[in-house]
């Protein structure tokens, strides 16, 4: 299988994307997450305009990589300077890197109305700050930029810059379609042309402007294309970039080529939930391969089919990319769909057995009280667990009490004030707090009781929180549904909580989050004493 | 430039989306916009699996659509039965849509592992469901699932299913990738030999498990296909269907050719969110030429790029897909949406007037506070009188207090209880109510409160009422946006607030539903006097 290079610029371009920043340590930590994930290169930062970045560098020279060759990125030199002179030019080499990545003009429309250069000029900035470099002793990837909208205008001209580029000695020439506007053909077409005209190897660098950076990287690939660019989950200036953890399964599991190592194909579910989660966004439920419903089947039939066979409504196996086939529990879908989550507790429940049928008959009278479990995988457990008699509550609360108010002479919304009694074994523990709004106040309050028995609640928060009002007639009256997404920074899970008073209903979900996120804490280290007792046990034998 | 068909399966395979459910009312609204926008076909259900759909059918009728043609989804008669003691195919028949879109199988694996029926009984169901239903005066399209998995697998067979549906009458023949793996060359290579051997017009059904959709939907387009199928934002089973968001701009902005008006064309945007709205989901930032990200440049050297020459780092210009260029990460509403609207309220505005400048930095402030009036025309137009210096306030509140307990040694949920102190004039009304929740209680009081002064309140009440939070973090404390639909039996009107505290959003948008009904009952009153008083003159010369 012929190998493809993986170049991840998640700390670079995807910097750039719509509410992402990263600290020096976040940096940091995906730049170790995506070494032991076996990437080829990972594009850091541009050390010239950003302090935070040379103080990653600095930081990174100290980190043993593995795999990864971390790469700064930076311009091409001045114009009217020479690269000896050029600050910019300086900082990249400081960076200390064995590779850096050099951008440069592709498009006249550039040089001549951002750069105000001439045609010449820019050839010769391509290729003195290139020849610089390699002659400092660094590696240089040349970043085309605006090679295929530069092609289209002056074909003659982007070549050019390319040659100069190669020439100067670029080990690696990468092909941008900065604006992201291409079509699969387009690139096809003029990647081919590039690899008849140089030996040099070629990369590609797409965005999304067009919806089709996934599909125009698999294009250059297929057109001679050995070097890709993206970043891990997508993310980056205006509708992002290639999405890496799309590609890679594409190219390996579906086209033949080898971009990393099976093993690591098998964790890339993991590591683009750990990369959303550093860079502190939701990962789309319905992004190819990674995301949390890309194997997930709601309607009947759908359902049905894949228990008959698999292939029937997947294009791959989820667990190649370590993620999980789900059946999403919906009024379209029947009895099924929730006879094959349960078999995930209990292989012996069958269609028939008690528990299932009073199982279906809570599941039931829920949903018509305005719970969904589709999307609450956690608060479906927890109810299969207390209907096997295998969950114990860990708490009770004795009585709440929350206080909202607001006095328009004076215009500063006023927080809101909550007072919580919560019960463990036969202690118990009052306590108030404030928040923003009576729900945000009431969590605050709770978590504080319960930490003093539960500190391990101290690691988890809530990510996400949505409200839908399910019934018409008098609607603030209506019943009201409140999903919940919370997190240890490992795993997520999602709680629902359904009641005609919204306090009531988020209680619910919150209750469940925390319960859901005790019982699992609790089970590990139940199993833990159990193989410690079964080893010392194997021990005295 | 040739048409391509649009057909929009936002409310069937869309409803297949994760924590996607739609209400008929949803549904109808919907049915309309897609119409106004110009959508050729819409799907709006399946009326053999859910009874919800049968009563759309039922409303939807009543309807007097424009331009788009409504189709009812369902499958091919069962095996073994005659079409005619089918009562899938009955329902399908009732529902009274002119066209009726049938799928049926085209992968041998599905008719041998799922259906466990032979080659030739699944020929003979397509044959005699296209046939019936074209005999009872119904015109068919006919979705061949898995065309291209069963091509790949048998590639006669999958030519026989289609032939069959062929020679049976149907109008279009739609090539469905179910399960979403294929790539833009297979499917180029596939679609331009079947419009080979028919001459009933392709169509193209995509799916986004290999994130190849759009760029599979526009290769089906090069390669022949005259009929493409997704949804309007992409929404659907598992990934997703092809997003129409995406596909239509591409095709017909940079591809040309023609799907829908120039016009419709300049309201991509707003009905992309329109349709998120009410499908109450986020729409992604990145979504290519819809989101709100998808111009916005936030690396300093793209945004002096953008301002020396849009074309260097955009691919289209916005104000084609109604979209706006932003350099910041907060989010404000395409400047040429607002003007449009303005000029509804005083014709003489302009881009440059002081009031349009003046309105534009307000609506932005709120927008970046967390204010979206798309859906919530009502405090739009309230914002749009109150700077026109056209709006008195009818009265204000002085302060409120409100407390929700729960004692949970009984566990019936308590009342919550709201005091509120409204002023009108120099006459002041102090009271209480209880209410299912913080939200419904302060409702209850308030219009309770102001009711002693405006009685014609008591005609109005609310229909609906959303809740959305709308940033990540410590989430119960992120912005909570709120939009409530209100009514007087006669007319249906939209207000939003945002706040961190959800009982202030609430309170924002109550207040904004209150004083826009109170504002119209009077304009009329005041228009019925200067008529009088006109006439009164009149009668006197």
């Amino acid at each position: 299988m012929e190998k493809i290079e993986i170049f991840d610029s998640t700390l670079r371009d995807g910097a750039q994307g719509e509410g992402i920043s990263f600290s020096v340590d976040d940096k940091l930590k995906i730049l170790m997450r995506l070494d032991s994930f076996g990437i080829d290169f990972v594009e850091a930062g541009n050390p010239a305009s950003n302090p935070k970045d040379i103080e990653f560098f600095r930081r990174a020279a100290g980190i043993n990589l593995k795999k990864s060759k971390l790469t700064a990125f930076g311009s091409t030199r001045r114009k009217n300077t020479s690269c000896g002179d050029d600050s910019n030019i300086a900082a990249l080499i400081d960076a200390g890197t064995e590779y850096v990545t050099v951008f440069g003009k592709s498009w006249l429309l550039h040089v001549e109305a951002i750069l105000d250069a001439d045609s010449e000029e820019n050839l010769s900035m391509i290729r003195d700050t290139v020849g610089y470099l390699t002659q400092k002793g660094k590696k240089v990837i040349f970043d085309a930029e605006h090679f295929f909208d530069g092609y289209k205008d002056n074909a003659a001209y982007a070549i050019k810059t390319l040659k100069a580029a190669a020439e100067a000695g670029a080990e690696r020439i990468v092909l941008c379609d900065t604006n992201g506007g291409c079509f699969p053909d387009e690139i096809n077409d003029m990647v081919k042309l590039v690899t008849q005209i140089t030996d040099v190897p070629i990369g590609i660098h797409c965005h999304n402007d067009s919806g089709c950076a996934s599909a125009n990287t698999i294009a250059a690939v297929k057109a001679g294309a050995r070097h890709i660019q993206g970043t891990f989950i997508g993310i980056g200036e205006r509708c992002g970039n290639a999405n890496l953890s799309t590609v890679m399964p594409n190219l390996q599991l579906k086209m033949g080529y080898r971009c990393i190592d099976e093993k690591s194909m098998a964790n890339l579910t993991q590591t683009a939930c750990y990369i959303a989660e550093i860079a502190n966004i939701k990962l789309a439920g319905s992004m190819p391969y990674v995301g949390r419903n890309a194997f997930g089947h709601k309607g009947g039939m759908h359902a049905d089919g894949v228990k008959k066979d698999p292939r029937s409504f997947e294009h791959i196996s989820p667990e190649k990319v370590g993620n999980e086939r789900s059946f999403l529990l919906s009024e379209v879908s029947g009895r099924s769909a929730v006879l094959s989550k349960l078999s995930e507790f209990d292989a012996n429940l069958e269609k028939n057995s008690p528990e299932t049928m009073r199982i279906m008959e809570k599941l039931k009278k829920l949903e018509s009280a305005g719970y969904q479990f589709e999307a609450a995988n956690a608060s479906f457990e927890l109810l299969v667990l207390k209907e096997l008699g295998r969950f114990q509550p860990f708490f009770r609360i004795e009585h709440f009490y929350v206080v909202s108010a607001q006095n328009y002479a004076v215009r500063d919304v006023e927080k809101s004030n909550a007072m919580v009694k919560v019960k463990v074994g036969d202690k118990c523990e009052i306590t108030a707090d404030e928040g923003d709004g009576p729900v945000n106040a009431i969590d605050r309050a709770l978590r504080k009781a319960l930490e003093v028995f539960y500190p391990q609640l101290k690691k988890t928060h809530l990510i996400d929180y949505k409200v839908r009002v399910i019934a018409a007639g008098d609607s603030t009256a209506a019943v009201t549904r409140v999903l919940i997404e919370s997190t240890d920074g490992e795993t997520v899970w999602t709680t629902v909580g359904a009641s005609k008073d919204i306090i009531d209903a988020s209680l619910m979900a919150l209750l469940d989050a925390i319960e859901y996120y005790l019982y699992n804490t609790w089970e590990i280290k139940r199993k833990e004493a159990e193989l410690k007792i079964k080893n010392k046990m194997q021990e005295r034998f």
